[in-house]
């Protein structure tokens, strides 16, 4: 799975276990979303743009080691596998060769009001060469 | 499912899509823990305060129609399930009778140093007591 | 200076010193200027509908002593001062008689494409009473 | 001024006004200090890990101009100015050559239990330098 991410653990992503707050992990999933799209047509700001939106229809997070103040997390992300009005994707964040969540977002494609559309064949295009390049 | 707190998305919980943004679900969560455990002999701080922790395992969120930023959510939690080394919760969150999100979360106990333990006796009967208590 | 809200530290306002994060506080003075309008005829949510905007100029906060998971704030506020094109709010947050942080927030009135607007007469009135309410 | 840290406006970061959260800068500022700090032999984990902290007194943030999603911010920080038991710390961060925010923090020397100490020489001496080097 591709790194399309790095992120330091800030102090204020810590709670008091001395770990990263497990909630901050939704955080960094959405930030390797905005990078996966960042070097396509299609970058999330100029999507949003257009009028599409990707709202989360589920999201599952599975913590298998904790992280520290100040580890450097790699964020992996992909395949995105769009289907219709949905996008399903998948994640690992490492530090140090250790896995310390893996987990995915599911999306569907929305208009700015909130209702489900059929993507534009040109957004169509971008995820599906989003696919190929990430093996889904 | 009982409500264990009611919660107001407040502005800094909102996002440039005009809702509550989808990583506070989880602090929502975590919150209703806290005030499940409140009633019993062992409020989360008491049960830290001996050393036990319940870290996550995983979460699971489903995301099923939008918050807006001063509505009230009501945050239902159980039943809560443990079994042996490992608890599962489920939650619901609505607002106006409307279904906002729904999703679990799977907990270790584990000590301070994060060292999976069975917990001891007296901590086993709150929480079969909380099962009870929620029909779990 | 009036209570107009409490709150609980969650244990994700916490971080690796075993303390509310001090930014939390900026979260807590905005949830009470909330709550200062909410009995007023222009609830904040009122006021953004009229198009009504009151983003920061600046914000000050003096940290006095920590607070820790579970505790119960206190969150007080006021004087309210509207001069103009401006507003200035106090408050004060404490714990068990302890002083936690105090502090002020400045804030221009705008409209929704954030240029400074001068408030319509009746938005002055109300803020011109919350003055006097709270002894400014 | 010199820049410590580039950081892009997460989606999380923004509000329901399409902005970055005011209190994000806070977050912003702690992220600057860690970096100034990395250069040093007492990046901020080694200090924590001699028992000594910097819990803020005090943080002043004057807003500008507001961020927005996915914008790449410069934050500035420096001089650093150590007197006896104190440190103060400037910021600016900026974005396109427009200013957003600038602000100062003030900060005690404690030990982990919160008790105002005298940094040790060494310690003294590294935050000299850093006074020198940002011409404070």
């Amino acid at each position: 799975m591709p790194e399309v991410l790095r992120v330091r653990v800030a102090f204020a992503d810590t709670d008091a276990m001395g770990v990263a707050w497990h909630g901050n992990y939704l955080r960094w999933f959405e930030m390797a979303r905005t990078e996966l799209m960042r070097p396509t047509e299609l970058p999330y700001p100029v999507l949003v743009g257009r009028g599409i939106h990707l709202p989360l229809i589920e999201a599952l997070v599975r913590y298998r080691n904790p992280a520290r103040y100040d580890d450097l997390l790699i964020v992996r992300a992909g395949p995105v596998r769009a289907r219709g009005v949905r996008l399903r994707i998948d994640y690992r964040i490492e530090c140090d060769e250790r896995l310390i969540v893996d987990g995915h977002t599911e999306h569907a494609f929305t208009d700015a009001a909130g209702r489900v559309i059929r993507p534009p064949r040109d957004v169509q295009e971008v995820f599906a060469r989003l696919s190929g390049a990430h093996g889904g």
